[in-house]
């Protein structure tokens, strides 16, 4: 695949369709991504129709709206007639006007009900996740036509291992009947005499896509009804598109925890000058939190002047902050993601960082003054008379700032979810620039305790 | 449900277990968590039989081992007769001797062989996350035989939407069959007859399960057969059953970035002491790379002890290539595990993160020029005669040390996807520290050419 991919260059287009015509979708939309769009276009113009659909169809094809705007709109109508409407839907957030009013207005009916229909949510909501290509039979139906109208309808529908069964007189959903028990049933009974007891569980179309996916990943489901307001059923969710937003959730989480908006599309496919907006935001953000700390430091100038040995470890203890508090964060934010730990347990969770920051800033101050007297003993180097002094400040500072910093970087998750946000925004670097100035202060608070009359 | 499961300490164990009969598997989990594992225990052994099976079933069911501990034996090896063999095989990891060798004995032949088998795959691995409970058929039989026989054993297997078909006389795996295919098969036909034209795809039992998660989110698949050496099919991995193991790779990944161990366990679950040695151990080695912080400013120390100025940029400068670094390493760990960029990328990435560090680094080093301009002109601060120096300094040195963290966050992904290390290892807080001590270094070297003559 990848040899042949990266013989692109040279080979004439048309030669590559024929050769990756009988390649998986996946595995062609693979090829398509490492080329420019006008060559990823002619092969797609190449394949057979029903390959060149399903290539479509695929989220994971990159720049699909610059491929669309090279082919003959003729040939993009007839694909996106074998679409399915929630794909559909999300390339047509791409497009820009007219070609998407044009390409609409090429739609059959139905689809461009659906597509309408679904571009009208907001792109964190379920509804902007599920498909309206679902199998739903009456609740007066027997087995046996049911399994007719599945195995009728099979192509054209996303999945069939979930039946929903509605209310014939209200047509509100009323049951989930899993394929496997359908097979299973007597083909003369009604399709309700294979239904489980229960009512499906459903999700509304306005709810967050988080919601939907710790539903289907909690209840093992393959397809998850979303219905409205009545009860009607409106859509479903399915485990493989489900999949997809939770890879790329993970994405985001991952990118901001590191410090910078997440970014839309691959690392190799953001221009330049998208990818600097993004980061540079961030940087900024963060550079400015900073500058509390020359702030800071300015405030104990003369403490500065008067003990210059206690510059040598502010990196140090700075960072040690910042690390215990990335630690906790990052704890925190999963237990809150997994509803291990709810907003009102925040409580149970600060008592518990308390003797864990304490005992953790233990740890490090006994080495910090490891450090000191060793280099002191040996003769590495000479921090002064009052040594002694200056190893006790580090030591106990230490304690303070990893206690404080394991303290905030807990609560802090807490803090953003309590305001409507997602606790994942919490940012390791965010919270070291929340712990850095008030490290400072905390050292140089100590040393006035401890040297004062001997160094300050 | 939650009301409920907080009412747990004042009732007796068997009203909830009348109570909980109902819920859905999932759900009583939920509430057994918040139990210890006695009451645990003994709400298991109030429910009904198979509810009780189910609930062991579920992966989510904390601390087990101790609730079996406190079941009588006898029940315990009924239950297990019910559950999946994947199942028992994670159970019995957890379960001390003598125990597990008694509850061993006590499972019929067929079920201790297939744990057997399991419980000797890495836990890391597809084979212990794979269940041996799938559909096979002969490739001899016809579409109804095999359709009878989805039916027969229906009940037993973890999914029948892929059936495997087998070659009658090797044994060896050769087609996967959706079910949506098969009952929409003409009965008469042989199965052959409805199996797509390719070869399925499968993975080896010692395959990684990164491998298997991304074989099934690429191809959408509902389960991914296992195949050894000679091509017999010992086992699935299933959609379910790999969102699981992506959710927890997920919270080890949060963790690692974030700077630690990745915990066992849920955060509430976990004992003070345990959590102590799984932090402790992180921020110890990453208190030992600080250090060398300490020791860069001793080289320093005539340049300190003439220019105290210099001190108060120390946590401004530093913290700007650390969080430089922390961005460049997210974007990359993400893009390698998603296989956006391969290893040989790395000069690309290079090339990339070097325009990207300097420009970044100018945007704030300018911030950095205006902030000691005004401050110095509002008379906020006096940073000296040699102000304008000073501040060049400052500006210079955000340059280097925000391109350096870039290029340095940005290569260690891949140094670690060549050294064989899973690149989400790589934490913002090892990043910051191994760009640290370099930043004082270009810090106090940018001063010595801006500054000689002047202040040093």
């Amino acid at each position: 695949m990848n040899a042949l991919a990266s013989m692109l260059g040279t080979i004439d287009p048309s030669v590559l369709s024929a050769r990756l015509a009988d390649e998986r979708a996946p595995d062609i939309v693979e090829s398509l991504n490492d080329e420019a769009p006008e060559v990823a276009a002619a092969i797609i113009l190449g394949l057979p129709h029903d390959r060149a659909v399903e290539v479509l169809d695929q989220p994971e094809l990159d720049s699909v709206a610059d491929i669309i705007e090279m082919l003959p709109r003729d040939r993009v109508a007839s694909y996106l007639t074998g679409m399915s409407a929630d794909r559909i839907t999300d390339v047509f957030r791409e497009i820009e006007e007219p070609g998407r009013s044009d390409l609409r207005a090429r739609l059959d009916a139905e689809t461009r009900g659906a597509v309408d229909r679904l571009s009208a949510y907001g792109e964190e909501s379920v509804g902007s996740l599920m498909t309206t290509e679902f199998v739903a039979v009456p609740g007066s139906w027997t087995v046996q036509q049911t399994l007719d109208h599945v195995r009728h309808v099979e192509k054209t529908r996303e999945t069939i291992y979930a039946i929903f069964v509605l209310d014939p007189r209200t047509q509100a959903l009323t049951k989930a009947v899993p394929l496997r028990r359908l097979i299973s049933g007597n083909p003369e009974d009604n399709v309700l005499s294979v239904a489980p007891g229960r009512r499906p569980l459903a999700v509304s179309p306005t709810a967050s896509r988080e919601q939907a996916a710790r539903l289907i990943s909690k209840y093992d489901l393959l397809a998850l009804p979303v219905i409205d307001a009545v009860g009607h059923l409106i859509g479903i969710v399915t485990v493989d598109d489900m999949i997809d937003a939770m890879v790329e959730k993970q994405t985001q989480d991952v990118q901001r925890f590191g410090g910078m908006e997440a970014l839309p599309e691959p690392y190799m496919d953001i221009g330049f000058l998208t990818m600097i907006r993004k980061r540079a935001g961030w940087l900024c953000a963060l550079f400015l939190g900073e500058m509390m700390t020359a702030t800071a430091m300015q405030g104990f100038e003369g403490e500065l002047e008067k003990a210059i040995v206690l510059t040598l470890f502010i990196p140090l203890i700075m960072s040690s902050g910042g690390n215990s508090g990335s630690q906790a964060t990052s704890l925190l934010i999963r237990a809150l993601a997994l509803h291990e730990i709810r907003l009102r347990d925040w409580w149970r969770v600060a008592l518990r960082e308390l003797p864990t920051g304490m005992l953790l800033g233990a740890i490090l101050g006994l080495i910090g003054i490891l450090r000191i007297t060793i280099w002191q003993k040996a003769g590495l180097y000479d921090y002064g008379e009052h040594w002694i002094l200056v190893a006790a400040t580090v030591g106990a500072a230490l304690v303070g700032i990893v206690t404080f910093g394991s303290l905030t970087g807990s609560m802090l998750p807490f803090v953003l979810q309590r305001l409507g946000f997602d606790p994942a925004t919490a940012s390791a670097p965010f919270v070291a620039t929340l712990v850095d100035v008030t490290g400072l202060v905390i050292y140089f608070s100590v040393a006035m305790v401890i040297l004062r009359g001997t160094l300050l």
